[in-house]
């Protein structure tokens, strides 16, 4: 472990090239960690050291998980096959999950397609996503594209669709408009035209 | 090293318990982490780490340093000894030493005496103060108590003035008012009112 001149320095400027938090911020929570218990500056270093030397991409979906080969949810025995969500991030995934209104499997994108950002397809998690509809999961039926309703998440919606129109699968979009409990006159113009543009017949 | 079932759950709830940061803050600032060099996990722990292993109390001024024995102020030899100034926090005495306007010695209190959030006396480093300048500081002449300008502060200044009172040693409080390049119709009531107050002749 190597032994710098100032040790809290150090520590605030590692903590400072965290996205939202500034030199000012790390000072503050170095100042508030130093006033803790030394074993929680131990536990905190432990976890990271964790998280680095254990999680790794799922071999089948590509998700990030600590198991030794493929995630929990690609283990589960119990989930329904026939049905594949797409999605960006494993953030995203964590929200569907978190629903409990998807039974289905995954397929965790890690990015969008984004000129602007200099992401290309070849950059997103799309051959383990072909390989698999080849090998192990023949079973699907149904590929949901639940990648963000944005400029890019669209564009990459409608690149995998024709990348996968030629496989047979049926394709789905998930819904975009106004969020369930919002109020019409604080939704901004594009969801309230998109909510409009999209309705559906009762 | 401990490995627990979910490493990034474990991290998001480890870093979640500092201040300022949710949950989500916490998962997002995991995320962030899982896309870089696994290294950079390893070197944020091991700040962590020589944070948490070497970092203590000076044995003079009760500032946080890295040092063996004194920190890096109280071992500067070209310091004026016969000025000391007492200070709440190790941050005060950061902003403090930021200006380059002070060239005596510090003492941090590690807090002030507050009955609300139950702090008493007995909590701050009176005692090391106290041996200070019946030790190897017996030539402080003047003790600048720079405690912040808040009703705490103030009756930490007013505790500490009638302790320090019976020493013989010029003491002095910073000056509070409109601060420097402030707009009076801005500045708040109790400020504004102090500053006239505490007028002085030109």
């Amino acid at each position: 472990m190597s032994r710098t001149a100032d040790p809290i320095r150090a520590l605030v400027s590692q903590l400072s090239r965290l996205p939202g938090i500034g030199e000012r911020t790390a000072m503050r929570l170095v100042h508030h960690l130093l006033r803790q218990d030394r074993a929680l500056l131990h536990a905190l270093a432990e976890a990271l050291v964790d998280v680095a030397d254990h999680v790794h991409e799922c071999s089948r979906c590509c998700t990030l998980t600590a198991n030794a080969g493929a995630c929990s949810v690609c283990d589960d025995h119990r989930r329904d096959d026939t049905v594949l969500c797409v999605v960006s991030t494993i953030q995203d995934m964590a929200a569907i999950e978190a629903t409990s209104e998807f039974r289905g499997r995954y397929h965790v994108l890690h990015g969008t397609i984004s000129p602007l950002d200099g992401t290309r397809p070849d950059d997103l998690r799309l051959q383990p996503l072909l390989a698999r509809l080849h090998g192990d999961d023949k079973a699907v039926r149904e590929i949901i594209l639940a990648t963000p309703p944005s400029v890019d998440g669209e564009a990459t919606a409608l690149y995998l669709a024709r990348l996968l129109g030629p496989h047979g699968i049926a394709l789905s979009r998930i819904a975009s408009g106004v969020p369930v409990g919002g109020d019409l006159q604080f939704a901004d113009k594009p969801t309230l035209a998109r909510a409009i543009a999209l309705r559906r017949s009762m």
